[in-house]
C-alpha cells in the first residue's frame, strides 16, 4: 500500500506543482485570505471530500475516513502570504502588487491538497481517521491556528504532523529536533518618561536618552548574568528614539524590542527581568516608564515519541538522503499551539535544488524553493499518518 | 549734561515704545532683515547722520562726532528675530506668521536710535565719536558679528558696550561680570555604522544602539573626570535616533550633542576627549564612526577694567537700584567677536516689571518684557559712552 | 561471567569502602600524592598485576591482559584531594589538617583497584588487554592527564571510560551525554593602569575605577551580543581590586576572571573579543593595560558511539535504575585530554543516598557521598570493558 | 601706631623664628597636643596676660582688653601635626618619629603668640578687645574648632580672621577670596551585598562586581547630569574591593569614595542622589546593599564686608606684593565652622621664597616654608584687628 501512495503522488507531481503555481500567483495576506480559502474548499468539495470552511475566520477543514475510524491523525498546512513585492523573473510570479508568497505556504497547501486526493483515493486500503487542517495566518500574531483550535479543528485528533519547506537546506534533507525547534517571539515596548529642557540646563532637567542608554546597557545583564547559560535567550532593543534639537535635553526616548526563548520559565524571567531592571533604573534616575510586553507565539516544542516515530518514517521515504537533527530556529510559528493540546511533532524539509548555490532567505523578495520537495513532504506526511493509525 | 542726557531720553520715551512696537509687528529673520535695515538707515538719515549699509551683510553703522573726535566708542544692537509663531495677545502682536521678535532685538534697536538721536542733539556739549553698530544675524550661526567685523565696523573703534534686555531680571537691575559672561556653544554629530540583522541573530551583527547606548555614557566622564571641577562645561546629547522595526539590530545610530565652556582650552579638550571616547568604544566594538565638531559663537568675555567702569556708570543711573554680578550664562551670543577685537563689556539690562510674576522665557511665544527697560538701557549706555570719552 | 563478575565485586563490597576511608583519612595534595601512589602500586604489586609507576608525575599504570591481548580498553580513576579542612564527623574524617577528598577521587580510586583485583582473578575469562589509569593531580590545571599521555599511559589504548561518583545525583542514575560533558574552564586577568592623585583632582588623573568598572559592564555584551544564543557560554570577572583610601583617584584596577565554553571556536572567539574590548575601551580612556588569558582543561567532549555503548551497558547493571542525558556540565575535568587521543565517553554516576535530602555540594567542607554508588560505577565499568574488547 | 605695631613684631622676629622651630622639633598628634597646648598657655602666662585653658579639649583662649572694652575680634591659630615621618635635614627637624608639622600649623602658633605679646605691650594705644584662639585638632575630623566654638570661645567676638601660610604661593601674596574658599569634604561608603556563588553558574548569583560597576557608572552622573555646572563638585571612588578566586562570582563589593562641594544645597543634594543611585541599581539588580555618607567639614565660606576689609588691610603691609583673587580650594577646613557663627574671613598668605623653585605641598614629609611669611601674617592679622575696633 506504502507503493502504491508514494506511486500515487508521484503521477500527481504536476498537479501539484500546477497548485502551487496557481496559489503563488493569487496570494493573499494574513486574515484575507477568502479566495485561497475558496480554492481549497472547493478542491475537496469537487472530490467528495466532507470539508468545513470559516474554521475559527479563514481556516478550512476536511477530514476522511478510511476502513474504520480508528485514531485519527490531523496534518496541517497554512496558506496565507506576506506584504512583501515579488521581485522573481518566473511565470507564475504574485499578480498582486505588494504581496507575494515569500515564505512557502503555497507549497504547503499544494502539497497537503494532492495528499489528501490520493489519501481518498486509497481510503479502503488504511484504517483511522485524517483531519486535513488548511490554516490561515500563519504569519501575523495572534495567527490562525489558536481561533481555530477553539473552533473545533483538533476535536477528536490524537496526533498531528506538520512541516515547513525551507529553502536554504538541501532538498533530500528532513530536519527532525525533540522538544523546542522554533524560538517563542515576544516584543516589548519602552517609553522613559525624563523631564526635558535646554541642552545647556541638564540640572534642571532627567536626561531621558541617558537614562534609556543606561537601560540599553543593563538590559544585556539579562542573558549574560541571568539567564542559565545552557538556555538560549536573546534580548535585542531594535528601536532607540528620542529625535530633539542638538541644544535640547531629552523629554522622553522609547525603546522597542524582541526577546526570543525556548523554554517558559526562561521567558517570564526575562518578562519580568526586563520590568525590574527599568523600574531599577528609573528609581535611580527619579523618572517614570511605561512598559508592555506582548507575547507572540510560544516556542514549537516537538514531542518526543512522535518526533522519533517521525525519524524512523523519514527513513523509509525514498528521496530522504539526510535525516538530521535540526538546530533550535529563533523564528516563531503558531505550529506551537497545536502541539499544546495533542502529541506531535514539526520538522524541515530541505527545498533547496542542486543547482542553487546562494538560496534567498525567506521573506526575501526573490524567495523561492525547489518544487521537488514538495513531493518529499507529501510522502513523509502520508507514510507518517498511515503508519501512525496503525500503531 | 548728564541731566540733559538723561531729561532727553525720557522725553522721547514715547518714541522709543513706538519704533519698538513697529519693530515688533514687522520682525524678520536673521539674514533675512532687509526692511528692518532700511529701517534703521532711514531713521538716520532723516536725523542728517552720516550711515553706512550693507556692512557686512545687512548691517547698518551710523556715525555721531561730538566737539572733536576724541576717543571712539562703539554701541552695538542686534536686530533679527526668530522663526516662532507670536502667541501674545497685544496690540503690537507680530504680524508677520511664524516669525517674532522674542528676544528682545527689536527693544535693543529702538534704545540704540533714540538714544543716537539724543546723542546727535547734544553733539556739542560732549567729546570724541561715537559708532552705533546696528547687527543682524545674531540668533543664527556663524552670526553678523563677524562679518561687520571684517566689513570695518570696528576701524577705529577703541572701545565697545552692549546689552541684553532681560525679561526674568527686574526692571532696575544691572548684572555685570568680569570675565567669561556667555558660554561657546558647539554642536557635535556622531553617527554609530554597526552592521544589522534579524533580532534574534545578534552574534552576527554588531549592535549600534548597544554601541551607541555605551557613548551616551561614556562621555559622563568628560565632565565628571576629565574636566576641572572649577571649569564649569556641559556635555550633552540631544538627539538618539536609531529608529527600526522591534525585530532587528540596528545598523546605524546617530547622536546629536552641545557642548557648553567658558574657557578655550577646556573647549578644546573636550573636542577632542569626545573623538578618542568615540574611536575607542568603536574599537571595543569592532565598528566604525563618523564624527564632527562645529563650533559655534565663543563664550563673551568681558574686559575687567571695562566692565568695573560699567559698574560705576551703573550706580549714576537713577532707575538703576540693584547691580549684581552675574551668573555666567550657558547660552551664546556673537558679541564675543568684538571683544576678541576691542575692549569692552556686555551686560545685563533688568527688564521685568514689578506686576509680572511668571515672565516668560526668552524665545517663548509669549515672551515679552518691561519697556521701562529700554529708558535704563539707553541712560546705562549713553553715560558710559559719554564719561569713557572723557577718560 | 558477567554475573561472577557481578557477584565478586559484591563480595568484595567491604574492601572497597575499607580502601576509600584510608585514602579518605590520607588525603594528598595535587601534585604532592606521593604516598597515595605508592598505596596504590603496592596493591597491583600485592596482586602480581604488573604495575609501572611515576607515570607523567605520581601516575600509576597497571595492565591486565585476558585470555588473549584483543582490543585493549582503558579505565581512568583520579587521586588527588583538595585543600579544605574537612569540617565532618566521621570515624573515617581525614587526619591531615586543612587537606580533604572533597570531590570523590578516593571513592574513583576505590573503585578502580577492587575492579582491577576482580577483573585480575577472572582473567580467564575475558579476552583482550585492561589498562588501569590512576591519574593524579586532576584538581590543579595543568592536571596530571596531559602528561601521562606524553608518557605513553594510552600506547596501544583504543577506548577508555571513566566516571565521576556525584553526591548531589540518586544512587541508581547513570548521566551520559553525546559531545560536550564539561566546559573548558579558562582564566584571565586584566590590569588597568590609569593615572592616581587625589580624590578631589580627578581631571589631572585617568582614574582606574572608572576605566575597569566600564569594562565589566563591556563584558557583558560578549555573552549577550556576540555569542551565538545557542552556544552556552560564560565570563564572570570574580575579583576586581582597587584598594586605596578613599580621598584617592586610583591608579591601577586589577580584574580577574572565568571563561567558561564547549565549542573551541567560541572559547577562541571570547578570547579575543575581550582583547578587543579591552583594548578599545583603554584608547577611550588614554590608558594602558596589561592582558593575560591562561587555557585551562578543553570541553570533555564524549565521543558518540561509545556514549551509546555505555548507555546499553548500564542498562545492563541491576541497581542501574536511571539512565539520563546530563545536562552538560560548567566545571572542568582533564578526562577532556583522554579523548582527544582515543575514543570513550565519560559519565556520571549517582552517589546520592535515599535517606539524604540536602546534600553538600562538591568541594564543600562537608562533602561526602553514598559509598554504595562505588559498586555501581566498578558494575558498570568493568561491564563496559568486558562487552567492548568483545566487539 | 601702626608703625609701632609693625616695627615692634619686626624686632621680634627671631623670637617668632624660635617659637616655630621649637614646635617643629616637638610636634604632637590631633587631640594629643597636651604639651603644645600647656607651652602656648605658659607663654601668656609668662606675660600676664588672662589665658582660659582645656577650651573644648586641649584648646588655649587669650584675651587682651586695650584702652576700652570696644569690639571684640578674634584671632585664630591651629596647633596640631601630622602622623607623618619628617625627611627634612635640617637642625630643627622634628624630634618625634613619626609625627611631624607638615603643614605650617607651628608657624601658625608662633605668629599669633609673637603678634599677641605686641598687642598686649602696645594695649594703650588702641581700643576693643582681641580674643586669640589657639585651636588643638584642625586635622583630623571633627576637629578642635566645633568644641571650643561649644565651650565658649566665641563669646563676645564680633568678627574673627585667621590664615594659612601656604608654602607652595610666593612670600608676599595674600590670596583672599569672598564666599568659599575652601571646599566641603565628605566621606562615603556603599557595601553591594550581592549572592555569590560559582563562576560558572551566574544565573544562580546576583553578581556584585558588575553591580557595583554599574553603579560606578551611574554615579558619573551625578556631576555630568544633576549638578549645575556653575556649581563645582567632585564624586570621586577612591576604592573599590571585591577580592576573591577567579572562577568565583562575588557576593559583596565594596566602595569608598569622597564627595567636594562649596555650596551647602549642591553637598546634600549629592549625598541624596548617591542613595537613589545606589536604591535604584540595586532594585534593578534585585540585591541590597548598605551606604553611609560621613559630612567632613563644611565649606569655609568668606564674608564679603569683611573680605574686601581684609584686601584694603593687606595693601598697608609693606611686605604685601600681590594681592590675588585665590581660586577655591578642595582641601577642608574647620575653620569655617567659627564663620558660621561670627563674620570674618580666612586668607591665605604666601610662604615660598623667591630660591624656592620646587616647594613641596603641604603633608610631603619634606615639607617646609619661608619663615618670613610668618611676619605678613603677624602685621595682616594685627593691623585687620586694630583696624577693625576701630570701624
Amino acid at each position: 500500500m506504502i507503493e502504491k501512495l508514494f506511486a500515487r503522488l508521484q503521477s500527481y507531481y504536476d498537479e501539484m506543482v500546477a497548485i502551487r503555481r496557481y496559489l503563488h500567483q493569487h496570494p493573499e495576506l494574513s486574515f484575507q485570505e477568502y479566495k485561497t480559502a475558496k480554492y481549497i474548499a472547493d478542491y475537496y468539495k469537487k472530490l467528495g471530500i466532507p470539508v468545513r470552511e470559516n474554521v475559527g475566520g479563514n481556516g478550512v477543514v476536511a477530514k476522511i475516513v478510511g476502513k474504520n475510524e480508528g485514531k485519527t491523525v490531523a496534518l496541517r498546512a497554512d496558506f496565507d502570504a506576506l506584504p512583501i513585492q515579488d521581485e522573481k523573473d518566473v511565470p507564475y510570479k504574485s499578480t498582486v502588487p505588494g504581496v507575494m508568497h515569500a515564505c512557502g505556504h503555497d507549497g504547503h497547501t499544494a502539497t497537503l491538497l494532492v495528499l489528501a486526493k490520493v489519501l481518498h483515493e486509497l481510503r479502503d486500503e488504511w484504517e483511522g481517521t485524517i483531519v486535513l487542517i488548511h490554516q490561515h495566518a500563519e504569519e501575523y500574531a495572534p495567527g490562525g491556528a489558536i481561533s481555530m483550535i477553539e473552533d473545533g479543528c483538533l476535536e477528536g485528533v490524537e496526533v498531528i504532523f506538520g512541516t515547513h519547506l525551507w529553502a536554504t537546506e538541501p532538498t533530500g534533507t528532513i530536519q527532525y529536533r525533540v522538544g523546542p525547534i522554533m524560538a517563542a517571539a515576544d516584543r516589548f515596548e519602552i517609553v522613559i518618561q525624563g523631564s526635558g529642557g535646554h541642552g545647556a540646563q541638564q540640572h534642571k532637567t532627567k536626561d531621558a536618552i541617558v537614562i534609556a542608554s543606561q537601560l540599553v546597557l543593563n538590559l544585556q545583564q539579562i542573558v549574560s548574568r541571568r539567564v542559565n547559560p545552557l538556555q538560549p535567550a536573546v534580548v535585542s532593543i531594535g528601536s532607540f528614539v528620542a529625535d530633539n534639537a542638538f541644544n535640547v535635553i531629552a523629554d522622553t526616548a522609547k525603546l522597542v524590542g524582541t526577546v526570543r526563548t525556548f523554554d517558559e520559565k526562561t521567558r517570564t524571567d526575562i518578562e519580568h527581568e526586563i520590568e525590574r531592571i527599568v523600574k531599577g533604573t528609573c528609581l535611580a534616575a527619579d523618572c517614570t516608564y511605561s512598559y508592555t510586553y506582548t507575547r507572540g507565539y510560544p516556542p514549537v516544542v516537538n514531542h518526543e515519541e512522535e518526533t522519533n516515530f517521525l525519524i524512523k518514517i523519514a527513513e523509509r521515504v525514498p528521496e530522504v538522503t539526510h535525516i538530521v537533527e535540526a538546530e533550535p530556529h529563533m523564528g516563531g510559528e503558531d505550529f506551537a499551539y497545536y502541539l499544546q493540546h495533542v502529541k506531535g511533532t514539526f520538522f524541515i524539509t530541505g527545498a533547496k535544488s542542486e543547482q542553487t548555490t546562494n538560496p534567498f532567505p525567506h521573506h526575501h523578495p526573490k524567495f523561492d524553493f525547489d518544487e521537488k520537495a514538495m513531493l518529499i513532504a507529501a510522502k513523509t506526511l502520508g507514510l507518517a499518518a498511515i503508519e501512525y493509525m496503525k500503531k
